[in-house]
């Protein structure tokens, strides 16, 4: 089983190769009568685009998503969303040197160790190409979302480049759409340009951290004990190429703080019950409470870098390799729309869950 | 749907709450002629079993695991193996305080607002107890690894209390079963007995990180693109109560390095493919590489704590709470063998889910 | 992976062998706030039980229902309720026979073939025994369906014995359950009586037809294309041991009939549409129409009789066999209350998915 | 959930409407390295093609399918496999009819009912139409199969048209081929053609039943309790547009027998056990046993006829309707090479998952 699928009621099978002709998502369980243009998901996948600026890869590729079903006179039916996007950019190379070489931090070797054969071309399935699947994915779920439960926000931001955090006292949202790295400290991409400006042209690549925050969800959303919303997000996120940790509020904090220090305080507001703080990241024993749901997670440097490199060839022998071609200095950047995507699908995927099971049953407090 | 199942073809389904009769596992798909006794699993469970030392909490329950069903003169059968514990420490007592009153940090108000009905006995569903579920379940999966791929180790041990870490230096494997907190650091076990005895009888608790490794496992497990075998291990640990981070490898720390310090260099060693060091966490593309596989996830303090909380009740007026009883000035200590058995039930999963999709077709190096 | 789960939301996974300690099902994606008692469950269990007259196995059992989590002072909690039934009629007895020699129209053979092992006191997983935690669940189903939707009605009867049907004509709901085949037709059952008695003491058995009814079943309900209401059914009762057939609506006969015969009529009722005819068996395009759901199965007559029948060992040796013990003339009459809880299982399990899904938007007729 | 997808480890998700751009089918769990071309799909695919004679409607469309990923250099990679066609035969035509008034036998009303929303243009999703995605799907199962099993065989034929079914004794594997209706009996093939163009000529249709064979299935596939061989293969096939019964073996008929007369005796064959006969159609226990797997099923006459029909329109107001346009007067025929797709997907969903489950256990005989 590829297992190329994820979701429980709001299902998205993502297919398709960095290089093969197309790429695309296949979304099961999109709830019936929400509006939907091939633009409004454009707007999400312009974001992830490569070739925008000089701190993402060059490869220029319109990323157009067409809707092949499920949509009528503007309006989704309830039966599948087939989102393609055709891959336009393939030029012909010689990959010659990564036909035999496996390229270390990539998928390579695993990719032919577990089949036996392997799409090199980019990185085949294995390439982060997959995720633009998932941002046309997400764009459908927001629309849901949108209709469902008007309000929620959902937003992510660059906090970390390197070993180069944000100064939180800083945190302005209306900076983030307004720099190339989407921080929301105006200070810190000034100099994480300069940063980054000196890594790209050393050949070099940089690791990030991405938060992505869900505001306006209700209480009450997640499954437990093993569809807790945290754990969803947390696979959610951890599926994305190259993170390699997910935090879910205080994170990995809370192993510091002590009991009094973490527990959230709850007192009533005007609308329900509010706390004194988030260090639970808007999620109480795997189920939202009415707080921002929080999530963080950190990307590893690509591995794609112009310097040489230690390696093996499918025969064993000792090899060497550089990665030439158009890469990212730091691929965090791109993962930003990308994990956006990840939490409105989650999102959208249990407010469906906990309609069908718990229904009206909700427990009213006040 | 409560999602009680996880894992994809080795399926555990865990049932049952903190002071109900019983609490177990049901686990269907484990492969067949597997010899197993209720021995074997009990070795697991006592290592989980509350009250063994004063770490620990005081609740004392033999948490004796029978085997219904799935086993026929010692052996499996191939169908479902009903693993039942009886709980039988069910204290007739007051319940007054919480039946009304939210803690702060457990998970008591959102499951009324989800469910609008909860069992509040010791937190009923959303208690640490149906974690002993998850470990019976692994000691089945651990002696199913055991005949599949002979020399598979399981190993979790405490790599941080509050915010005191170890020394990695002074790791030792030896260690680990030596000191009440399943440390490698024996000098770091004697500091945090002083530590965490203060802090117990304060009526404090404090966090602390965990660290599971596997040895042995074949490179080719995991199921790209969602079912990676670190996605799944990512959820899986996420699922366990308290946790708020999961790390592969390098975990957050990936963020801060370079393209050049993180991608791990291969070689050829005697039996197959090496690496230069282990970043990666045994894992690169969501397939295992052979190395070590590292997972570490962050447990919160726990929130039944010997100070006075604000909180609010059910009525949605203020309120003050302590949280008396038997409790764990450290959950993680408990956490250890529950993320063992997480990783065993993972990497079994998958090695079953590799043999029926790519059986023989695995390719070869050198 | 054994599959020993059923249902998308509302998800049943039973376990158990006909001679362990115990069986039952672990219940998930119950609703909350349901009101439910082991009695309530026990009317359906009893219904099912063996010994209750001379046609059915004289295996004497109590079948008592044990709810062992997901209960609450009297009501579902929306998680998992574990069902558990004892198996009390262990009788220590010679299975010499059976251990070494295959039963014809058994699993044995295949069982062995498929596991290299097999439990083969009296059938062990394969075994009808399994079908009593069916009837437990679908006891459960029944108590959800009356608070979601209150009206609905399921009943099964038995329409065919052997080569005799019923005179529909003398079709009376009242009679269904007077008599022990559970049949509408008051002679059939007398005559079947008979027929049945003389089959008995020739210690031969026979086949049966079993018709399941769901009224009440609002429109709307059905997932397609892979989760048909009428696909979830056909797998639901070709489930049920000894099943070889399902029909939904016309069956069979629709293959001799022609279109303008075939498509029932649509016409406006006080509350909605009407139909001028019920072909298609409650079911078009895999949707629930309002009307009434029909589904038809056929069970074969069980292979345990008294005539000495040829078949092989282990070794492969021929071997004769009969097969001595308590067993049922007319296993049919039996799975008429496991057809019933099969129809509720499903119906509940499809409301709950349209609910999820669908939520408010279904289309209003007049 | 609209449940678009079917398999356990061979998951195909088929998508489209009959007037969309394109229709198709997302394959996941595709064993690596299989051969597999365009051309050898498409075989299948213009075997269910309409406009092939007078009997199928005169849609003409070429059918013709695309891989658009999971194949590189003419294997599959294990990644998922997308089949694309194209809908080329979208006339702009004059809806007007269908959009306000519901088909008798159609799904146009339960689409209604359940989504509030539809694509009335041909039927939608619920058109027949979808079905040659699961055709395209199945060419891929037949591949892998050929590849992992050398030697299975799966073939469906027509063996009733309305009430005329045909005669065991002339029942001719050669002869299938050789005339329009698909069946093995040549007398009757020649009274149908003239039963069947009376019944076109008068605007009518009609019913048929279907029989797949598959031979060569190993012992020990299906996966009991609910993933039995038996009940995976009801499902698929009710699963078939305007499929109203299933049957396994024996069938209906099963009710009709003693058990002396059903159970098939065993005896030791050249290779492995043999049976006397087969009336359980290869499976027992829901388990094969390595006889000829056989399945029917019924499809009722379509609805699409020349006849005027009485209906209500959307505001409730009654209303009668011709269905005018190219239609199928037995679609019967059509749904043979969709009962073989079906057949193929299923037997190879349970090769790979035995292998992943049970591996090498199986019990040797002899």
């Amino acid at each position: 089983m590829s297992l190329n699928t994820f979701g429980h009621i709001f299902r998205v099978t993502t297919w398709g190769e960095s290089h093969g002709p197309a790429l695309g998502a296949t979304v099961d369980g999109v709830p019936p009568n929400v509006e939907i243009t091939p633009e409004m998901l454009q707007v999400w996948l312009d974001k992830r685009k490569p070739g925008q600026n000089k701190f993402t890869t060059q490869r220029r590729e319109p990323d157009e998503v067409e809707i092949l079903s499920g949509v009528f006179e503007g309006k989704t039916t309830g039966t599948p969303v087939q989102l393609m996007i055709r891959n336009t950019d393939q030029r012909s190379k010689d990959y010659g040197d990564i036909v035999e070489k496996f390229r270390p931090g990539h998928a390579d070797i695993t990719y032919w160790q577990k089949y036996g054969i392997r799409d090199y071309r980019g990185g085949g399935r294995s390439s982060a190409r997959e995720t633009a699947a998932r941002v046309a994915a997400g764009g459908l779920a927001r629309a849901a979302l949108d209709k469902l439960v008007p309000g929620i926000e959902i937003k992510g931001y660059m906090t970390q480049m390197g070993p180069h955090g944000i100064d939180r006292a800083r945190f302005d949202w209306d900076q983030i759409d307004q720099n190339p790295f989407w921080t929301p400290d105006a200070v810190a991409a000034d100099e994480w340009a300069t940063y980054l400006d000196g890594l790209r042209k050393s050949g070099e690549s940089v690791g990030a951290v991405i938060e992505v925050v869900a505001r306006g969800v209700p209480a009450g959303l997640g499954a437990p004990i093993y569809g807790k919303l945290d754990t969803d997000l947390a696979a959610a996120m951890m599926s994305i190429n190259a993170v390699k940790a997910v935090e879910i509020g205080e994170g990995m904090n809370a192993a510091c703080l002590t009991g009094s220090a973490n527990a959230d305080e709850i007192y009533m507001g005007p609308n329900g019950p509010e706390y004194s703080s988030n260090h639970a990241g808007g999620i109480l024993g795997g189920i939202s409470t009415g707080q921002d749901v929080v999530v963080r997670f950190a990307v590893k440097p690509t591995s794609s870098i112009l310097t040489t490199r230690k390696t093996i060839t499918k025969a064993g022998e000792p090899a060497e390799i550089i990665t030439k071609g158009r890469h990212d200095p730091c691929v965090g950047i791109r993962a930003v729309p990308v994990g956006e995507a990840m939490m409105a699908c989650v999102i959208l995927d249990h407010l469906l869950l906990h309609r069908g099971h718990v229904g009206e049953n909700q427990g009213k407090i006040g």
